[in-house]
C-alpha cells in the first residue's frame, strides 16, 4: 500500500579521488553513455578532504563534482564518517568502539568508531558542517547520503566507558527510577538487584548468560545511538542544504538496528543489494547455496525491496548494485549473463526509483580489489555495463510507456528487528533464527504468485486481506485491535505474544495481549534439535500431512477455537478463530506454502503456485516477469501487443513486462 | 554395598522472594497437599537479606520460614554465596575470577566468585555466620544447602593474582622444596626448571601445550579450594545448627572437581537431575540425541545416583529434579508425560532419601523463566506436579509395605576425578573421552540388570564379585592388592596405570602398579581418529568379533596371561590373568556387553540382557522396572499380588515396583 | 638439478640432561652399535647450562660431549635459544611474544619469544658466543644447529611494541618516503592514508578484513626477522668454530617465513619428518587420512625432501625422523613395520645426507613423553631401532657398492612462501589453500615416476624440461624471460601472475608479466564453493572429461592462444601458447594427472603411471622402489643381480634398490 512516486533510473558509485584526474571526464562521458543518471562520490574520502587536522583540500572534489555535474549527471554527496583517518584517530583514541573483550576496534579498514564518543560525535558534526556548508547548494548536488551502511561488521554495539555512560542514562530516562528497573527487569532472580543506575554495568563478560532483560535493553540502547548520530548529520544537512533529499544506504537483511528508527529522519531508505554474496553468508544450506549459486536466491532481493520500500518516505533505492563477482564472502561466484539486468528491473517492479552500480570501475588495490564494477580495472566495460546499458535503454521504454505505477498489494508481512535480537538474547532453541523464519513465510507468499508488503508492527493495516506475522515476541499494545479492523485473514508465527516489552513472560501466558483474537494459552514449549521432525496431520480436509521442526508451542484453545491439524500427540499445531491463524510450529517449505495458500484463498486471493525459478512482480499496471532457471519460460494467455520488454517466452535469465490494465493483485 | 537408611520423601525448590507475600501460604497449603515434606529456600537471596552493606532485612524471610514450617513442610535452608550482590562486588572488585583470557568474570549472571579471593572468603564466612546464627536453632530448619551447584559454569580455575599466591603455597605443601617439583614434574624438559616456588605462574597461555603435571597440579589445587571453601561454610552451620544435617547440590556427570573429598565433610552428597539437558549437553551422538529426546538416556541418571549414593553418608538426595522443559541446553524439548514420575521412582530405587523438584513454580522473568516448574508461571498445576502427586502417594504405599531397605550389589565401578583431568590434559588421542566411557562400561552392566556401585579407587572392594575400572591413569599403590583381595573378577580398562601421580609413565611401563596382577608391560599406545575401526577376533571361542576404536595398547605380556582376543596384527586386545581382565582398546557397545556378560558369568552373577529401554533396579526386598520406551512391557514370572505399584504390564514410561524378598542380585 | 654431495649416514637426538650420568656411556655405544654416525644435543639444555642469571654449569655438557665423541659419535652441537629458562624472562619480560590479542605469550612451553625484542637479541647473543666459545673448537663437536624448529606453534608473528617499532623501520626501509608507501599500497581506498611511518600500527584488531599490502607487508617483515635472528647467530659460531657446517632443523610444510632466505645463510637445511604427525595436522580429508593412517602419505616427505634439497648448499638432512607413534597430532596412530626403514631410505633416496631419529629414547616425563624413541622410556629397544640398524647395514652396502650420487632430473616445480601468505591473507575463496594445492600437483608429478626438483620462483632453470608453476600470484620481472629461455614445456596454475609484490592488480590484467609468453587477459575470476564442481571437456582429442573446483580464471585470449579445454559455459580451462600451458582451474587428482601427463610427453618425458602405493626416486645411478600398500608389488624387467638392497618384489613397507647405470630421468 505504499504510494511511492515512480521515477525510475539508475545511478553508478564513483571514486574519483582512486584514479588519475585526466581520466573523469571520459569516465563521465561514459557513465552518461551508458545511460546513468546519478552518481555518488566521496562517502570513504575524508583523509583526501581534511588530509591534516584542519586543513581541507575542497580543490580536487571541487573539479569532481563539476566533471560530473558538467555531464549533466547528479550528484549523490556523502558525508566521509564511516571512515575517520587516522590522525583523528590518534587525536582521539577513543572514537574506536571497544569489542566485547574489551580491546578497541582498531584503525585499517573502516566503521572504527563508537557511536557513543563524545569526541567522535563532535568530529562528526564538524566535517559534516564543512562538507554540507561547501556543497550544500551547489547545484549538481542533488541528494545526500549519510555516512555508509551503518552497523557493518558487527559495529552498531560497543562496551566502552562511553557507551556505559550513555547506556545508564539511556536505563534512567526509560525507567525513572531504579526500583521500577528492577521490578521490570526481575532483578530479584539470583540477587541481580541494582541500588542505583550508576551500579549498572554492560552485559559483558558474565559467567554464565547474562540477564535477558539486562542485554535486550543494551541492544535498544545501541540501536537508539545509531539512530541519534544519524539524526545530528540529517540536521546539519537539512539545514545547509535543504530541499536536497537525504539517504543512506541500509544492507540486506541486517537486523542489527532498528531500521524503522533510522529511515523515519531520512527522505528516502536505500539499500545496497549483493544477492550472491548473501546467498554465500546467510543461512541457507549448502545445498541451496550451490542451487542459485550464480542467480542469488530468487527472494531475497526482493524481501529487502519491499521491507524497504515500506520505510522510505520517497521511492527507496538500491544504493549499491552487484555488478559482478564481488570479494567479500567466502566463496564468490559471478552471476550469470543477464542478471545484474533482471536484478535492476526486480528492484525496479518492486518500486525502486533508482537502481545504482557498485562501483564504476574495479579498483586494483585494497580491500576490495577483487570487487567487480561495470568496469574492470584496466577501463574496459564489464559485462555488467553492457546489462546496464540494456536495463537504462528498457528504463525508457517503460517510462515513455506511462507505466512508473506504485506497487500496490494486499498482502502484509510484519518484519520486526526487536524478534531478532529477543530470539538471539533468550532463543530457548538453538536455531529458532528469526530472519530465516520471516524470510520462509515470505518465499512462500512469493512463490503463489503474491506481491508483498514488508511492514513494522505499528503500521497501519487498513486494506490487507492477508497478514502474516513471523514469530513476534513482544506486541504491540493495539496490534490485536489494529489486526481485528483490518478485516483481514491472519497468520501468527510460533511464540508469538510470547514476551513482554520487559522480557517477562505475559501473565496470563503467550500469546498475551493477542488473546482477544486468538483465545488460546501456550502452557508450554519445547525446541527440537536439527535431526528431528516432527508429524502434522490435518483434522479437515485439505492440509497434506505437514513436517514440523524447530519448536512446538503446546496449546490449550478455548472451545471457539477451531484445531486444524494436530501432532502425533494430539496437541494442536494449526489452529483457527475467526480469520486469525495460529501456527505452533515451524513447517516445512511445502506445508508453509499449502497452509499460505488455504488462508489466502480464505481471504478472497488467488494464489498461483510459481515454480520455484519464476516470480512475478505488479507495479502500477505493469507485469514483471523472472526467470531464475535453466530453462526457458512461457507466459500463457498475454497478447504480443501487451509486452513493453521481452516477450511470452522468458530466457533463462531473462525478465518480460506486460500491461495488464486495472489488475488486482 | 553402600548402606543408606531408606526413608523416601519429595521435596521442592521454592522462592517466596520471587512472589508477593500473600502468595506464600497457598503455596505451602498446595506442596503438602501434593504430598511434598520438604522445601529448600533461599540460595540466591543474598540482595534481598542483606540489601545494602551491613543492612540485614531479616523480615520477609522469618515470615516465608514461619508460613512454610507452619504448613508442616521442613525447611532446607540454604546460604546464598552462589550470588554475591553487585554491591559486594563493587566494594572488592578481586572477588571475580579471571579466566583464561585474564579478563575478569563479571557480575550479572551467578557463580562470580574466585574461590582464593581473600576478600570473598571473609565476605562468605561473614553471611554464613549471620545466617546460620538467625536460623541455626529455628525448628523449620531442618537441613542446610551449602552454596549452590559449585564448579557450575567452569568455575572452578580462576587465574587471579589471589590464586597464583595460594597455588605456590599449596606447591610448597606438596614438594616441599622446589627441587621435589622439578624432579617430580620433569622440568628438565624444555628448560622448563624453577629456582623457587614463587616462579611458578599458572599455567595459562603458553606458547603450546603447557607442561602436564603443570597443569595437573592446577587442576588438583583448584579442586581443593573448592574443597576448603566447602569446610568452611560446614564448620560455620555446624557451630551454629549442630545436628542440622549440611548438604550440597553436585551436579550431573560434572567431574572439575574432587566430589569425593568435597563430599567427606557433608552430612549427604545431593545432585540435580535433568535428564534432558543432560542427554543434549553431554557427548552423546545426535542419533542418541533424538532416540531418548524425551525421555533422557535411561543409564544418565542412574549413574549419577549410582555414584552420589558412594558418597553420601546419609541417604543421597535429588535436589533439583526437571519437572517439564528446562532453558539452558541448546534444545529444550518436553519429557514425555509420565517421565517426572518414572525419573521420581528412579532415584529412590537407587536408594535416595528425597527427591525435590526444581522449581515450585516457573519465574516469568529473568535468565531460567523458560525453566518449567510444576506450576506454570499463571500458577496452574502443570504435568509435574499432577506426576508428583501420584509419586507421593505410591510412596506411601510402598514405605506402609516397609520396603525401605538398601541398594545391595555385588557390582562395583570405579569413577576417578582426576582421570577426566588428566586425558583432558594428556588425551594423545583427542577424543579420548573419560566420563564417555566410564559411562560406557556402566551402560553396558546396566544393560545387563546389574545394580551398580560407583566408587572410588580408594574404595573397600570387600563383597564384591565384579569390579570395573575403566580407564584409570594413575592408580593407589594399593589397588593391586585390594583388587587381589576382592575376590572380584576385575576387568581394567586401556590405560590403566599408564601414569603416575606426577604424570610421568611409570618406570617399568604401564600398567605400572598393576603389574603385579597383570603382568603385562604396555609398550606402545596409538590413538585412532574416528572414522578408524579395528576388527578384533576371539582366540578362543565365547566371544563374537568386535569393533574396536580411539586407542590401541600395544602390549607384551608374560606366558602366564591368557590372550582373549587379538587384532588383525596380532597384538592382543583383551587379556586374562586369574581374575582380572585387561582391555586393550575401547569395543564398540555390544562388544563391552559380550565381554561384560563373559566376565559377570565368571564371577558367578547371572546376567540378563535388557531391551535398550528397560532397566531394572533393586532397593531392599523391592524390585522396580522402568520402560523407556513406545511399547508396553511384560514382567514374566512374577505373581499379581507381589505388585506393590504397578502391575506385570509396565506401559510406556511406566514403572513397577513388586517385592522379591531374599532376591540376591 | 641440485648437485648434493652424497655421504649418507644415521644420526639420532639426544638428551644426556634427561639421563643419569651412568646411562650416557651405554647409550653412546649402543647408538654406534646400530649404526648411527652423529648424536645431536643441547637445543634445548639452557636452564642446565646457565642455571641461575651469568652462572654456567658446564661440567655435565663437557663430560657428556667427552662421552659421545669418546664413542666415535659426531656431536650436532646446538644453540639453546628455543626455550629461554624462567628467570631470563623474568628478568625481561618483553621477550615474550604478543598475541593478536595483546597477551603475552607466556613460559611453560617453548618457544616463548619475540623475534624483534631487543633484550632477546642481546640474550641470544651472549649465549650463543658462550656456547661457541667453549665448544667451536672441540674435536667431537663437527656440525651446529642453530636454535630448533623456527616459527613452531605460530611463532614467527609478534604484536609487541618492539615489532611495531622494527616494523615502522623496516617500512621505511623499503618504501623510502611515505607518499611511496601510500601509493604502493592504495592506502587511498576508505580513507587509510599515513602521514608519516610512525603512524603505522600492526595489523591487528582492524574492525574488519585489514588492508592486504599491509598485512602482506607485516608478513614479510615477520620473516625478515626470523632470518635475521638466524644470521646472528650463524655468525656467532661461524666466528668462533669455523669450518663446522651450520644448520637449522625446518619443519615440514611450514610455510609462515621465508626459508630461502634463511637457508642462504646456512651451510645445509635440515627438516624434521614426521609423516603420521602430518598426514593428521594438514589438509587431507578424512578418509585420505584413515587411507594412509600407518605409513602417511606416499608424497609427503617427498616433497619436503625435495624442498629442502632445493635450498641446501651441502646434502640436506632429516634431522628429526619420525621413529613410532608420536605425541602431538590429534590422534598419533603407530608407523606399520617397515616405515620407519622405509622414511629412512626415501630420505636418502632424496639426496639426504642424513637422516637423525628423534629421540634416542622415549622420556617418561613432560609434554613430549608420549613420543616414542627408538628406545621405549624403560630402555628397550623399539621397533624404530631394529629398522634403523637394518638401514644402517643397508647404508653401508650402497656405499659400499659406490652409489651415492646426486638426484638428477629435467621436472621443475615452484614452491613460494609468499603465496602461501598472500592467498591467506586474500583468498577471494575461502579454500584457495596453496600447500594443498602445489602438493597436488606435485603428487601428481611422482604418481607419473618422476623426480621432482622443488626450486623458488627466482632459481635458474636451464636443463629442466617441464617446468610446474602452480598459483604464483606475484612473479619476479624476469621469469617469463626464464622460462621461455629454459626450453621447457611449462604448466601454470591459476591466479599466477595475478598481483603485483604490493598486493595490487596488475595494470594489464593478470597473468601480469606472463602475458609475453601467456598472451591472455583474465579479466574475471570466481571462486566455487567446496559443494560445487564444473565440468571442463576437451576440445581436441587426448583428455578424458575434467572436472574442476574451487576457482575459475575466465580468460580473454588472444587468437595465438590453443583452447585445450572448456568449461561447459565455453570460457576457456586449459590453454597452450607454445611451450606454456595455463590452467584456469583446480583439477581432480585424475584430471592434474592427465594434463602433466600429457604435457610431460610433449616435453619428452616418459611417464610411468604408478599405482597410488608405489613411489620411485632416483639418486646416482640407483633407483629405489618403494611399498607404500598392502601387497607386494613386484618390480618388471630388472635383473636380480642389480638389486643392491632387496628383489624384484617389493613387500608391503618395503624397499627395494636397484644398479641402473646411465639412467636418465
Amino acid at each position: 500500500m505504499n504510494q511511492n512516486d515512480a521515477a525510475m533510473r539508475l545511478g553508478v558509485c564513483y571514486y574519483p579521488e582512486h584514479w588519475p584526474e585526466t581520466m573523469w571526464a571520459d569516465d563521465a562521458r561514459r557513465m552518461r553513455e551508458l545511460g546513468i543518471d546519478q552518481v555518488r562520490i566521496g562517502e570513504f574520502a575524508w583523509s583526501r578532504i581534511e588530509p591534516e587536522p584542519g586543513r581541507f583540500d575542497w580543490g580536487w572534489l571541487d573539479r569532481a563534482i563539476e566533471v560530473l555535474g558538467a555531464a549533466g549527471l547528479k550528484v549523490v554527496m556523502c558525508t566521509p564518517t564511516a571512515t575517520p583517518p587516522k590522525w583523528l584517530i590518534d587525536q582521539y583514541p577513543d572514537i574506536l568502539a571497544i569489542n566485547a573483550e574489551g580491546r578497541p576496534r582498531r584503525f585499517g579498514s573502516r566503521r572504527h568508531y563508537d557511536f557513543s564518543s563524545p569526541a567522535w560525535f563532535e568530529a562528526s558534526q564538524r566535517i559534516c558542517t564543512e562538507i554540507a556548508q561547501r556543497y550544500g547548494q551547489h547545484p549538481a548536488v542533488k541528494f545526500w547520503q549519510v555516512d555508509n551502511e551503518y552497523g557493518c561488521h558487527h559495529t552498531v554495539v560497543s562496551y566502552s566507558a562511553a557507551a556505559t555512560k550513555r547506556f545508564r542514562q539511556w536505563l534512567r530516562a526509560r525507567y525513572g527510577d531504579i526500583n521500577t528497573l528492577n521490578e521490570a527487569w526481575g532483578t530479584v532472580f539470583w540477587s541481580m538487584e541494582y541500588r542505583g543506575f550508576e551500579e549498572i554495568d554492560p552485559p559483558v563478560d558474565a559467567v554464565t548468560e547474562g540477564h535477558p532483560a539486562h542485554r535486550m535493553d543494551y541492544r535498544r540502547f545501541a540501536s537508539d545511538e545509531v539512530a541519534r548520530y544519524n539524526r545530528m548529520q540529517v540536521d546539519i544537512l537539512r539545514a545547509h542544504s535543504p530541499g536536497r533529499p537525504v539517504v543512506h544506504n541500509f544492507m540486506q537483511m541486517f537486523n542489527e538496528f532498528d531500521h524503522y528508527k533510522v529511515a523515519a529522519d531520512l527522505d528516502a531508505a536505500s539499500w545496497d543489494s549483493y544477492p550472491l554474496g548473501a546467498l554465500e553468508e546467510m543461512w541457507f544450506a549448502p545445498e541451496v547455496k550451490a542451487r542459485w549459486l550464480r542467480t542469488g536466491h530468487p527472494d531475497f532481493a526482493s524481501y529487502n525491496h519491499d521491507l524497504y520500500r515500506g520505510m522510505s518516505r520517497l521511492p527507496f533505492w538500491v544504493m549499491e548494485q552487484q555488478p559482478g563477482p564481488v570479494n567479500w564472502a567466502p566463496w564468490n561466484p559471478a552471476p550469470l549473463p543477464g542478471m545484474v539486468r533482471l536484478w535492476t528491473w526486480e528492484a525496479l517492479a518492486h518500486g525502486a526509483g533508482c537502481v545504482s552500480y557498485f562501483r564504476w570501475r574495479q579498483a586494483p588495490f585494497a580491500q576490495e580489489q577483487m570487487h567487480a564494477g561495470l568496469n574492470t580495472p584496466d577501463n574496459q566495460p564489464d559485462i555488467g555495463a553492457a546489462e546496464a546499458a540494456r536495463a537504462a535503454d528498457e528504463i525508457r521504454r517503460v517510462l515513455a510507456s506511462g507505466a512508473d505505477g506504485a506497487v500496490n498489494t494486499r498482502v502484509a508481512l510484519i518484519h520486526d528487528y526487536e524478534a531478532k535480537w529477543l530470539f538471539e538474547i533468550h532463543p530457548q532453541g538453538a536455531d529458532f533464527h528469526y530472519p530465516r523464519f520471516a524470510f520462509g513465510y515470505y518465499s512462500a507468499l512469493r512463490s503463489l504468485g503474491f506481491d508483498v508488503d514488508i511492514i513494522p508492527a505499528s503500521a497501519k493495516l487498513d486494506g490487507y486481506q492477508l497478514i502474516v506475522v513471523p514469530p513476534l515476541p513482544v506486541v504491540p499494545d493495539d496490534l490485536a485491535q489494529r489486526l481485528a479492523d483490518s478485516g483481514a485473514q491472519v497468520i501468527l508465527g510460533p511464540r508469538t505474544g510470547s514476551k513482554t516489552a520487559s522480557v517477562q513472560i505475559p501473565a496470563q501466558l503467550p500469546p498475551g495481549p493477542l488473546a482477544s483474537i486468538m483465545p488460546v494459552r501456550v502452557w508450554r514449549v519445547e525446541s527440537l534439535r536439527p535431526n528431528v521432525t516432527e508429524a502434522v496431520d490435518a483434522v479437515a480436509p485439505g492440509l497434506p500431512r505437514l513436517v514440523a521442526q524447530h519448536w512446538r508451542d503446546l496449546i490449550e484453545a478455548t472451545p471457539a477455537v477451531e484445531v486444524l491439524a494436530t501432532f502425533a500427540d494430539g496437541a494442536p499445531a494449526i489452529l483457527r478463530h475467526g480469520k486469525v491463524h495460529y501456527l505452533a510450529s515451524i513447517f516445512s517449505d511445502a506445508g508453509t506454502r499449502a497452509i499460505l495458500a488455504g488462508v489466502a484463498q480464505r481471504a478472497g486471493l488467488q494464489p498461483q503456485v510459481l515454480d520455484e525459478t519464476i516470480r512475478i512482480s505488479r507495479r502500477g499496471d505493469l507485469v514483471y516477469v523472472f526467470n531464475y532457471g535453466e530453462v526457458a519460460y512461457d507466459i500463457a494467455g498475454v497478447e504480443a501487443t501487451a509486452f513493453v520488454v521481452g516477450s511470452a517466452r522468458v530466457e533463462p535469465q531473462g525478465v518480460a513486462i506486460y500491461r495488464q490494465p486495472g489488475q488486482v493483485q
